[in-house]
């Protein structure tokens, strides 16, 4: 059966942003503006601005993991853009009733393998600027001149994904791979860290749910996975399935990030407990 | 005369958040996820997020501060959890026409301390979280799962604090002592800093306000009580009233925390000018 | 022609925020309660609030940079106020159909001086604050006391700009100056820096647009004017007109702030290139 190409759902009228953009200076604030000159009834969201600047995989993982908590017809806008101002594409995905807008970069590249069919991908078509009433767009920052304006225009139902251009199958891939299960072993990576200190890592609990004590190898150390925080002692490491169903390093009351001194794409391997 | 047991004050809409959870991750923007997909037309506040991580102290006098400057009826969510996942309970609490929902760690202990038979209070029953149509909650993001769902309904009217759970008279006490007056002497201590490295202690205003020319004593230097910043020269350490209420040491043009190196925690004393 | 002095622009609902206070505590939040409190509909956007503190020319260029983003009839709240509690006065401006709020300490003189004739400028009177409904003011925090009323009256259409007080025609100047052509030269300075490490110049672009091959010259080094960030090899640095319109400093791939050693109010100078 091939994929909808009318795939719609009303807007719920919520924007949410993900950048690597940081709260200096008013990059993000534009973008607001642009979004409420054309839809002043948006309800923009800041998902984060504290992605790792220019590395697309970590702005994917944290939205793949956390669009489900708003509204079905919310539109994700996600700006990790190293490549702005050059040849690469933009595109609007539909999937499970979400709109996703972002540079075809990889950074959907997870959550869009992960959806397979259920996703219906448009790439924007530059000829269509004039027709879509978009400003002129500067070489640096198409998160302000052209997401903006789209993805107000998505929120309020005035465009819909198809008239922003052709409908594609094929997007950039993600930068990192997909952890699979071989045999009772997991390999995946560190992804990001939270303000906590607790490492992030892109391996489902799900893949490890049958392992019974399972055991998470990272930076050197084999840390025991547990259900909660307060399972071990003050200072000792513990990993858990966390709150957005992948498996975290933490150190009760510490941070594990200063204590494995391990960073974003850190080998972590999970396994049968002895 | 009993406190009322019927307090409800109609909400305005607003529902403010306090936090440790930082910037990093969509922590915060789930929470607002969940809360637009109940009540699309929350207005929801940031008040801080970067209160100290698992010190619940910081967020509660923020919150008892600061709460007034908002409008009657808005429900004030804070999230400093360390104990989330463990038996300790949930509450919500009527005082003054505002709502506050939080965990019973002590985080609320100073502001219902303060208000005493103004204050009603509920705790939170986990039996009638089917009823109250909450999701399955994670063993580690109670915040998200269980007290945005509540807050959202509390903010659109849908949800009395009496339909939670019973009503309870004990909570666990803040983890700090108020200050109080002995003779012409305060002791407190340094709760916080704020961005321009001034020092914010719990020591209230009134509570000197007859010493005449006082003096504050924090890392070993006394200080003299001004009424504002530019009493002093640059460099030189002033103390005042600030716009909370509460006793602040600021060093004119430079930060206080850095020149006197003390941190949260640290003793302040206050009294009688020589 | 005398300019406006009944210029008015119906409001959008719109306030943005600029200031210096940063992310601790409820400063920020503090001032949306009390606009939520007196215009329910408001609708808020954090600008930024990480400008240098007591800088007031870092927050004045973003806001002057900015603005136009936004919807005509915005209400711009600029808070770098060094000179709180003592006798600086409080302005509003109207500003090609926008307002701007701020102390009159330089914050807004390079936006004014380039609106010459356009701006229509009113002193608050603090004899009217009783009629305007102000809550008596701290002396630390005009912010939340004065401004965030203010604004949210202007925001509503409840209050007029004339209404604040009498107009005036001489502000405080900006700190710093104005970048002025020279034959094939232009001096300005480094206002700022973004997240990404780029610096940030007061050039702007079209002042230096008919220099063919121009060269930046900041910390000691001539860094070519080029289009984009891909135009040089990781590592190199690059000097291109942002999308703010003013020349910018970047290191591809890595930090300029870092690698040149430079910070805000550096010399640098365009020229005609070899």
């Amino acid at each position: 059966m091939a994929a909808p190409t009318t795939a719609f759902t009303p807007p719920s009228g919520v924007i949410t942003l993900i950048t690597d953009l940081g709260h200096k200076g008013p990059y993000v604030a534009s973008m607001k503006g642009v979004m409420l000159g054309r839809f002043a009834q948006a309800k923009i969201v800041d998902l984060t601005h504290d992605t790792m600047v220019h590395w697309p995989a970590e702005a994917g993982f944290w939205l793949r993991r956390s669009f489900r908590y708003f509204p079905a017809g919310t539109v994700h806008v996600a700006v990790v853009d190293p490549g702005v101002g050059t040849s690469r594409d933009i595109i609007v995905a539909h999937v499970d009733r979400h709109y996703f807008l972002a540079p075809d970069n990889g950074l959907l590249g997870g959550l869009l393998e992960e959806a397979g069919e259920r996703a219906v991908i448009h790439r924007f078509d530059w000829h269509r600027s004039n027709n879509l009433g978009l400003p002129e767009a500067s070489a640096t920052f198409h998160g302000r001149d052209v997401f903006s304006p789209l993805a107000a225009d998505l929120a309020r139902g005035k465009l819909k994904p198809s008239a922003i251009g052709p409908q594609i199958r094929e997007v950039v891939p993600s930068w990192e791979d997909e952890p699979v299960r071989e045999g009772d072993r997991v390999q995946g990576i560190v992804i990001t860290f939270d303000h906590f200190g607790n490492l992030i890592t892109n391996i489902e609990g799900r893949l490890v749910a049958d392992l019974g004590s399972a055991v998470v190898n990272v930076g050197g150390h084999d840390i025991p996975l547990q259900r909660t925080y307060g399972d071990v002692e003050p200072g000792s490491y513990v990993a858990l399935v966390n709150s957005f169903g992948v498996i975290e390093i933490a150190r009760a009351e510490e941070s594990a990030v200063a204590g494995l001194g391990v960073d974003r794409g850190a080998p972590v391997t999970v396994k049968r407990g002895g």
